[in-house]
């Protein structure tokens, strides 16, 4: 049986909510990705963000293999209850696959999408045997 | 013919991308929305946000109604494409049909959503005539 608190969520048809990961110290919008209610009821209980990956078909524990885990600060949901914004500390300081900060690391720029984040570690080096990439 | 920079973005099926709305200056994360081609060339031309209104079904630019536009300050992308991050001036410091400040404004204490920010403007005088509410 889910708790209430969960029943108040807007789930879409396939069951996932849209989730925003948010730097608590920073500020910087670090990802975006889409949570069940599996992985929704274990971030709560691990402290630990867990995602969906939409792309593997299961659950997704942020940093399961690059040791880039996400600890929870605190969880919100918007007016319309059908999104979750996590603020959490970026272990490593790395969110994305890429080996950067943020994933919203291309900025436009006079009609081009400009990088601006270095990459901070060789994703290669990050996953082992593994692509490292979720969706 | 799209600019080859749109071209670059990774639309979902039904032409959206979704679209997260930061304060530039505050770094709060003010709402979530989508945006399908015109919206974001429309953002890109006037600098001010514009969105999909799924709800509607129209093209949606914020603050038509209530007069809260948001200004753009930068649009990027992420890693995958298929996500807008805007960092934007929200005028009036409104930016949810609630009348608060950001969207995001309920937050899981204990296993209940609590609302931690108060309502700025009440929704019936900022909306004459219409229930102001997109999706």
């Amino acid at each position: 049986m889910e708790p209430s608190w969960m029943a108040e969520i807007q789930w879409s048809a396939d069951g996932l909510v849209p989730a925003i990961a948010q730097d608590g110290a920073s500020g910087r919008v670090l990802m975006f990705a889409y949570m069940n209610r599996e992985s929704l009821l274990r971030t709560v209980e691990t402290g630990e963000a867990h995602y969906w990956s939409r792309s593997r078909g299961r659950l997704w524990h942020k940093g399961e293999e690059s040791g880039h885990t996400q600890r929870v600060i605190d969880i919100n949901l918007d007016c319309d209850g059908d999104v979750i914004l996590l603020s959490i500390d970026q272990v490593g300081g790395i969110a994305c696959h890429t080996g950067r900060e943020s994933c919203f690391f291309r900025r436009l720029e006079e009609s081009a999408w400009v990088t601006r984040d270095d990459v901070l570690a060789d994703p290669a080096v990050i996953y082992s045997g593994s692509k490292g990439k979720h969706t």
